[in-house]
Formats: structure tokens, sequence, C-alpha cells
């Protein structure tokens, strides 16, 4: 068994140290597809020569590593996404064409470095939740224990977490995305619909369909889906990602969902229901706030999709091939697929017109939190089960992931370590659509946030970076009897950049991160009361502002404590030369260009928004004063270095030092 | 014939100045009333006692005028919208209920000072484009001659064209807001889906349905749109108007889409062709740009109405009714109907999928236009002609309206003149959703904009507007042989009011109208580079700014010219008290919060915007300078009293009075 591949994050570390190559990753690769003997993951490779090629030219290009975010990181993709050459099968060989052109997702992520090692096994037509509905063959999960893989993405899954690969593409309409990231201990992606292009990717539900990301970490999934995200012109359903939604909101500052006990249904499985006590706890403990949330009208939003006319926008696509070729389509695909022939054209408008009141409760549910957390699957099941079962345990499966594509909905699906009696257990965080980073970022937080105490379980590791990557457990070394509860969690290195610069990193690590963040924001210098604890940082917050370092002004400056009517004061920072003028310290925030109209709608004169000279020579907006108001009567409190500095002293009963 | 009622603006003004009160209006309303000898206008009035006992109300209520936009305003909805105390028929006897609650967008109108008069005909279930199709009777055009009135909504624009109301409400699935309204030589505004509730309205295709308004100008329809609109909690359908829309772009930065000749079909009516062509000229002649646009995608989108499957939408409410009353439905009207069970589910979704390529094609349009001028209609017809075809003819009437309800469009109708033959002509601006505003202050400008030299047929004459309210001619004495060409036009008494302050009102007239304006807009005060006419005033305009008025601060500040790149200087206020200070001449503008950063991050430093104390007490945001750059090298040019005046004496070799 090779080393397994690490996180997209770790590879970048490795290459840019020069430990790593290209070519020593696609050597590695090749080693590990070179055993067939396990699961059937992989539907079509791309040819050795061709991907040692690749890894060739880019080993040329090692000089533009920095340019391309997935510098050399190897990657696969579901087999219902277009590569020119090699076929396209949805999982029916018989359906099977070449496409001429490749996927306009795929093309983003292959331009910004990475590396495409072969096409996936699926649920045939990206129909079902199980991974059992596949002529390629049946996936087991990484646990091993005869459990599914869930699906439909099946192979993209059991790619990423047996560490063939950093990350894979699925598709998601019903969870295809969440199920097997659940059965797989990973981090699935299902991004908001329309952010990523649709266009070359076989069509399952075409309102619905998303393209959807699987990695180890949320970290390596916010890399992905930045890359992968943009609009088409070929995708009729695409949609931009809103300017002011690229940044995440911090996880402090959420309202989160909690589901109301009565409305989960593990299906007789409590393992599964203690573990999501657990985690939901967890996730709790990182938000702002947090409210009970009653499921029942997503519940029936989700059950448009396979117990309503929705089924038929299959057919809108397939039933020329299902009559055509009735005996190349599965059998249980069949009698899922031929259920939306039941339906006429006024039931499909009734069906929309009901879903068009649940969205319509969604969106005041969405006024009230901001993020949801449910459970991924209520249980598991083994592919025997599936067997006996194979529509009614479907069902089961999607309970707590098809509401979310009939919604409109993001999620989110990470570990949630194991039931004790071995099971994976996985949760999900849903947000409004274009809550992509925010969610992201959660998750991030959670994978390194703070332990409950008291959960009867023991907590998942946190396992440290290493240079060749995450632990990753192979199939054949984690069964369930030996990958018991704390056995394996999220290998996370680390918060995200976002995260990074939320919790305050120097003005300097801003300034080189800054290609994050386009003209839609602005860096803005506090100084006095909008610093972070004080009475008006709170207008920052309601922005959508996040910290983005804290330093010093260039030595021009003086401080005044205008009086105010509480009593506390306002600082207030007037310019007046390199002869006068001392450092003072500052707070830097990164907002929304938008948002600053409102933000100086609140201050009141002689406070203005103009530029202030930091230490380390940049400008930068930033509050200031009128220098009328400066009289002789208002005290100066330069000589105290900053507001801070002066409430400390003046709280702690020591007079200011002027 | 009684007088006609006016506009809501006419009334507004009479009943201000004391001329004129609301027991008045009922009165002369219960007088025209009385006279049913002529157009089947009314399904059902409300009992006289009852109008009579509002009038008194708000009589009593005169004091509060000032704050009820649509004080003592009589107007009529068409009969598919419920009112509390009448029945509903949506044209349909045997469908009648007596609905409990009265209709969300009835209860604002009311709660705004209108006094509701009827319930207008209208073809049963809303269902068609010719007036022609109801149990009670068909309305003849407003010009005689046996023309149609137009449908759905006959009885409204009748109502509104004959004076015997203000405005009135309409619905609008196909058309049925804007053909009527073509008709009749009336305004007819089909607001974006989900601003105006529908909420107790009779559905006909959900998905698509909005209330639309009828009133003789623009002005008015802008006043009785803002009451309207709002967010109605048991409409699933809701939208909000963003907050950024509220305020129309000045029609000379609007880029015009013009159809290709090639598409435009007249049904061989050269007429209406001629008409249009002098029409579509007027508005190129408002705008900033135009550019040919193809109509093709636009009328696909629009056949999937009538010739697609969307007409099994309406039986997605009417089924049940249909079929257990087939005789109650007119013929004509259950043959348009039945024809949505020939279709079956996967038909609507591959039609939906269609909608979708051709709405992206419709974003990407809109990314190069602004607004699109299309005639309203092709051609009129006479009540018999209809007779004789009365599908073929109805899906005519549609060409140039239903594309607007499937690609989720607004429209705004406005009277064309006539053609030679008598016949009423019409043109609708067609926008993006939620342009609504815009589309008005287009039509509004249209109305009493520059007359275009050299069409064949004289322009339609502006009449002055009267304290009775405009010149409308009854039916009885303006069938098409009296009037001509040139005997009829919109009365419009002048600009709206967004027009007006964009003309440059004094800064009390802004103050004044300030009810207008959200927390959504700032005032910002500008004193050089950003005034009329200098180099950076175009920063303010693409960001949508409207000129608010002209003034002077309070005398507290002094103005430098800082030296600048281009030689021109800079010119900064910077406050220095009473005993210093002077009044400098400043222009406001009034621009979306949102717009503030953009503008600050274009702005150098040393300047600023803070708070500036206006000359009439008033502190609004302006631009600042940092008072250090003032230093002695820096020209004072207080004492010409403003830039402007700096900039005259300058340019005309005078020396500065400094």
């Amino acid at each position: 068994m090779p080393e397994p591949i690490g996180t997209a994050a770790a590879l970048r570390s490795a290459y840019s140290a020069g430990e790593l190559t290209t070519l020593d990753v696609a050597d590695r690769v090749l080693t590990a597809l070179g055993d067939r003997t396990g699961n059937p993951i992989w539907i079509s490779t791309v040819p050795a020569a061709q991907l040692r090629a690749r890894a060739a030219e880019l080993y040329d290009r090692r000089d533009e590593m920095a340019a391309l975010p997935l510098y050399g990181v190897p990657f696969a993709v579901k087999d219902n996404i277009d590569l020119a050459g090699l076929p396209t099968t949805a999982g029916c060989p018989e359906f099977a064409y070449r496409p001429d052109r490749t996927a306009g997702v795929l093309t983003r992520l292959l331009d910004a470095g990475a590396m495409l090692v072969g096409k996936t096994n699926l649920d045939q037509f990206a129909t079902g939740l199980t991974g059992t509905r596949s002529p390629y063959g049946t996936c087991e999960s990484v646990f091993g224990g005869g459990l599914i893989a869930g699906g439909s993405s099946s192979g993209s899954a059991v790619a990423v977490a047996t560490g063939l690969v950093s990350f894979t593409l699925g598709t998601d309409t019903a969870g295809s995305g969440r199920v097997p990231a659940a059965c797989n201990g990973i981090v699935g992606m299902k991004p908001s619909r329309g952010l990523l292009s649709v266009a070359g990717v076989v069509p399952a539900c075409r309102s619905l369909d998303c393209v959807s990301i699987f990695t180890h970490t949320p970290d390596d999934a916010d890399t992905v889906f930045r890359v992968a995200c943009g609009v088409d012109p070929d995708d009729p359903w695409a949609r931009p990602l809103p300017a002011d939604r690229s940044v995440a909101r911090p996880p402090g500052t959420l309202r989160l969902g909690l589901p109301r006990a009565e409305d989960l249904d593990f299906f007789g499985d409590l393992g599964q229901r203690d573990r999501f006590t657990v985690g939901q706890d967890r996730v709790a403990a990182l938000v702002g706030e947090t409210e009970p949330v009653g499921l029942r009208p997503l519940f029936e939003a989700g059950d448009l999709l396979y117990q309503g006319p929705w089924v038929a926008e299959r057919l809108a696509d397939l039933d020329d091939f299902l009559r055509r070729r009735p005996e190349a389509v599965l059998p249980v695909t069949r009698k899922v697929l031929e259920a939306g022939r039941r339906y006429d054209a006024a039931q499909v408008f009734r069906a929309r017109h009901r879903l068009q009141e649940l969205r319509a409760w969604a969106d005041r549910l969405w006024r009230r939190i901001d993020v949801l957390v449910v459970p991924t699957v209520g249980t598991t099941f083994t592919i025997e089960e599936i067997d006996e079962d194979p529509i009614g345990r479907n069902t089961m499966l999607g309970r707590y992931t098809q509401f979310a594509n009939l919604l409109d909905l993001a999620a989110v699906t990470v570990p949630n370590g194991f039931t004790e009696a071995g099971r994976p257990a996985s949760l999900t965080l849903v947000g409004p659509a274009f809550s992509d980073i925010t969610l992201i970022q959660l998750a991030a937080a959670l994978t390194v946030g703070p332990t409950v105490s008291g959960p009867a379980v023991a907590e998942p590791t946190l396992s440290s970076p290493t240079p060749s990557g995450p632990s990753v457990p192979g199939p054949t070394l984690s069964g369930p009897s030996l990958s018991g509860p704390g056995l394996r969690g999220p290998s996370v290195p680390g918060p995200t950049p976002a995260a990074r610069t939320a919790a305050g990193g120097s003005a300097a690590t801003v300034a080189g991160s800054s290609d994050a963040f386009g003209d839609d924001w602005m860096l803005l210098a506090v100084v006095g009361r909008h610093l972070s604890g004080e009475s008006r940082n709170a207008e920052l917050i309601e922005r959508d502002a996040i910290l983005a370092g804290v330093g010093r002004t260039a030595p021009l400056y003086r401080l005044y404590r205008l009086p105010s009517e509480d009593g506390v004061g306002l600082p207030t920072l007037v310019r007046v030369g390199p002869a006068d003028g001392a450092a003072i310290e500052i707070e830097l925030w990164r907002l929304p260009v938008g948002a600053i109209g409102g933000l100086l709608a609140g201050v009141p004169a002689p406070l203005s928004l103009g530029w202030l000279r930091l230490h380390d020579g940049r400008e930068v907006l930033g509050f200031l004063g009128e220098a009328y108001a400066a009289d002789d009567e208002v005290e100066d409190i330069t000589a105290t270095g900053g507001w801070r500095a002066y409430r400390q002293a003046t709280r702690t009963g020591r007079p200011s030092p002027v």
C-alpha cells in the first residue's frame, strides 16, 4: 500500500519546500492505481503516460507554483462529468459517449494546476444514495465491515478517503455529495446551486443539480471551491457568488438552529443519536447563539423529490434512452425513473406551488438563524441491508439531505467521530444559498474547536499535520473493528486563511494575503470606540467586517478625547505632521465597500472617514477628527499611545500619563 | 356625463388647496356609476352608503392628508382580487365566493387613504387578452368604433380611461395589465413579480401572476406602485424591492435596446408600424445610447405560455372546478384550459429547462442594455374580428407582452398617439426584474420629452394640467372618427418628483420631499471637483447619484486650493469655526448609502468624508480636508465664496479676488 496522498495544503507546503515534485506524486498515484484488487472506485483512468506528461509539464512550470492554487494536486471526478478524451458513462455502459469538450468546472481546476487521475464509479445516472446501483460494482465504505460507501458519488468519496487523491468532484441532487462523505469519514461540500458550472455534466434534475466537492479538510474544500466557483456562459443555471459572500462570517457571530429532538429520526440507531448530540453541542459552543428549529417543512420539501412529481424531472433528459434501451438500465434505477411517468403537468405545477410556500417558510427561518446543524444520515447500512430494501432504505438515507436541494441551500458535511458500534458518524452544516464560505469556515472551526466536556464517547483525536500529509487509514487497515471511537477524526492542519485573519494576524500578514480579497473590500483603521471590545465595535461586526490586524499609525497624529454623552469620551485622531505627531495604536478591519456609507451614517461629527497613514507606509481608510474640535479644552491623550492603553490606565485607577 | 375624476396628483392638489373634499368626489363617482347604459365595466360596486361613509371618514381625517399618499383617491380593482364584503367572481358567477379577508395589496392602498369604488369586469379566470371572454359582457375600447378594450383586465382599463376613477388594479400573467392599457390610451404597469402581493388574488399561473396598475400618468403609477409595493407574509411569491432600486436611474444614463425591424410583426398594420417608429425614436432621444436587439429568444419564451406546457399551470388550481362544472366555463376558456391536460410532467420540466436557457440569454441581454422598447400590441382588433378567431388573434395580442412574464421582467406601457386610421397606438418599456422605478421615470420623461422632428404623423398634443384633472375623453365623445392623430395624448402635469429633484430643486424643496427617500440614501455636500460639470462629477453619476439641490455651508469654513497633478487644483474645505469661517457654495447630491465606500475609495488624501453643517442648520455628509494640509503654501480661496466662482474668475482671466 503506497503512502496516501495528503491534503492539497500539505502537498503545497511540500512542493514549496522542494521536498516533493509533481513527478513523485504522479508515480505514487500510479502505483496506487495499479492495485485494482480493492474497491471498484474507477470507471476509467487517465493513461499513465498522460498523467506523467501532465506531471512533467507542471514540473517545468514550478516557477508558477505560487500563481496556481492547485499546483500538482491529484484529483478525480465522478463519471458523469465530461473530460475530452475519456468516455462519460454516468454509470451506464450503454449510455456512454465520448465528449468533445471538457466540462467547464473541470477546466477551472486544471487551469489552476490540478492533475486529473480518473473518473469514478457512481450510482447509475446519479440516481440513488447507496452506492450499490452501479454495473461497475459496489464500493464498500473505507471503514469496511460490509458498510455501504453511500452514493451516488461512491467512487469519488472512497478515492479521497483511501488517500488515492487529495480531492474529488461529485454531484449532488439529493445528497450524493454528502451521504458518501458521511459513510467514509471525509468532508463533503454541496455548494449553492449555480456557483459551480454544470455545463458538461450529465443532468439528473437540471433545476437542482450541483457539482460537489470531497476533501479531507474544510481548508481544502475552501481552496477547491474558490477555484471551481465561477460563472460559465455555457451553463444557463449559473449564478455568481455575491461579492459580499466571499468572506466568511466569524463563527462567533452566527445564530445556529438546533433541530427539535422530536423531529429527529435515527431509525432506531441510538449510537447515531448520541453522536449527533455530542456533535451539535460542539457546533453550539462555537456560535453566538442557538435556537430550536422544527424540521417538518424541510422534510416535506425534500419528499417532493422522490415521493412527488420531481422524479419526473429526471425523465426530461432520460426518457428517450429509457424507452429505447430499457434493458440497459438497472432494474432498481428503472423503477425509480419510471415512477416519473405517473405524474401529469398540473401535478408538477401544484408541487412547485407547494414548494414555493415551503421556500417562503425557509426564507423566514434564515432570518432567524444563519446555520442549521443536522445529522448527515440518520443511520448507516450494510450493502446487504440495502439489497433487502433498496428503495425504502435509500429514502431513509436522504432524510437530512434532499431538502437542501429543493430549498436552494448550501451544505458542508464533516465527520463526527464514531458510534459505540464503530459506525462512522457525520453532521452537516446547512445554510441559505451563498452561505458556502461561512459554512466552510464554521466547519474548519469545528474540526479544530474546543472539546466539549462530558461526551460519553471520546472526541476524535485531532492529529497534527505532517509533511507527508494527514494520516488517512487505508481500507485494509481500518475496518470498524479497528477504527473504534477516537481512532480517527478530521485531520486539519489549522484554521483556514480567513480564520487566521479573523483571529488577528499582523498587518503584514494581511497585506501578503490580500489576493484573497478584491475591490469589494476595504481596510479600515479604527482607533477608538470601534476597537474590539469597545461599544461601537458592534457596528463593524454587524456589517460583516473581520479583524484584519493590529498596528500603528505613522508618527504624524495626535489623539484627543472629546467629551461624549456617555462620559466615556470620543477618541479622535487628528493629523498634525511629523513635528508634533506620534504613532497611535490602531486595529485594521476589513469590510465590504458597500457597508462604508452605513457605518459613516452612524458616526457623529467631528469624526470623518479619510486616509490614514500607517507605520508601514500604507494609506488606509480610517476615522479622523476635524482639527477644529481639538481645542484647548479637549483632553490630549497622545502620550498614552492609544485608546486601549488610555482606558486601561483610567480603569485601573492610575492617572492618565497626560 | 359627470366631470371625469382627475389624476391622483391633481386630486391631491385640489384637496390640499381646499377646492375639493372627499365627499364631493364620492358624489361625483356615485353619479357616474348611476349611468349603467355604457360599457359593462363593473361586476360589483361598493354600496353608495358605504362609499359615502368612507368619504366622510376621510373628510374627518383631512388633517392627516399629508401622511396619506392616496388620500381620497377613488379606485377600482379587477374582480379576481378579494375584498371582504363583496363576492370575488373571477368572471365566472358559478365560481364566485365571498372572501373573509381583503387582499394584502388592497389593504395597503386603503391604508394610504384610497377610496374603493368597485370590482371590474375581466376575461374569465384572467385567461385571455381580448376582453371578450366574460359572461358579464364585453367592454368596448374607450375610443369606440367596435374596438376591443383588451383583456384580461378590460373593466379596470376602461374605468380609468373613462375617468370614473383615478387608478385601478388589474393582474398580468401574459399581458393583461398592458394590452388593455394599449387599447384605451392609458398607462399600464406590470411590476416585477413578487413586489405587489398576490395573496387574496385568484391564481392564473401562480409562478407568473402579478398585480398590475392602470393610471393616466406615469407619475400616478409611481405613487400607486410605491404604496402597493411591500412584502406580504401571506404571499409565498413575495420579493422585496432591493433598496438600491427605489430611485430611478436618470434616462440619460440608460442604454436602450431597439428591436431589429425584421423581428417586428405588425400583422399587416402599417399604421402601427409607423407609430412605433415614431415612438421608439422619441425614447431613443431620451437615453444615453441605443443598441439593436433581436427578439426571437423573447418570443420563444413567451410562446411557452399558451403554446407550451405552461398552460397546465392554470389547471393546478382550476382543474377541480373545470371537471365539476364544465358548463360554468365559457367554451373558449374551457378550450384554452383543457389544452393543459395534454402535457405530462416530463414535458413541463423540459419546458422549464428551455426557459432557463432563454433566461440566461436574457440575463446577457440585460448586461448590454437597461431598457427595451417594444410595441405593446402589433395591431388592434374589433370585437367582431376577435369573435372570428378568438384564440389565434389572442395569440397575436400577446406577442410583445407574454415573454415579460416568463422571463421575470418589469414593463410600463404608455400611449403612443394614433395611427392614421385612428387606432390607438402604444409602446411598452421593458426592463429586468426590479427596474420598475427606472421604467416609470423613463415613461414620465417620454410623456413630457422633446418632440422629435419629422414624424409623418403629428405628435400627440401635451395638454397642461388643470385643477379638475386631465381632460380625458369619454367614450361617447371620442370614437376613432373624432379622435384622430394629435387629438389625444398623455396628460401629464409635470415630471415625477424624482425628475424634479434631479433637475435641481432648492435644498429646502429636497428637505420637504425627503419622505420619498429612506435610510438607504444619503445627502452628500460637494464643494469642488465633484460639482456638476467638474471632472470628478462622473464618480457621482456612475453611482446613481442625483442632484438634490444647491446651497451654502454654515459660515464656519475656509476653502483651500491644494495642488493637484492636473494643475486644476483640489478644492478642500476645512472647518475653522465662526471667527474665521465663511459660507461656501455647495451642491447637495443624493446617493445610495451603499455607494459611499466606493466613492471614498477613489478620493485622495487629505480629503475625507465627514459631517458638514449647512447654512440652514442641517448636518449632511460632505467632503472635508484635513487641516494639516492647509499649510501656508496652499492657496486660500475662501473669499471667492466657492469653487465655481473661483474657476469662473480664473477662466475669464480675471485675477482671483484673493
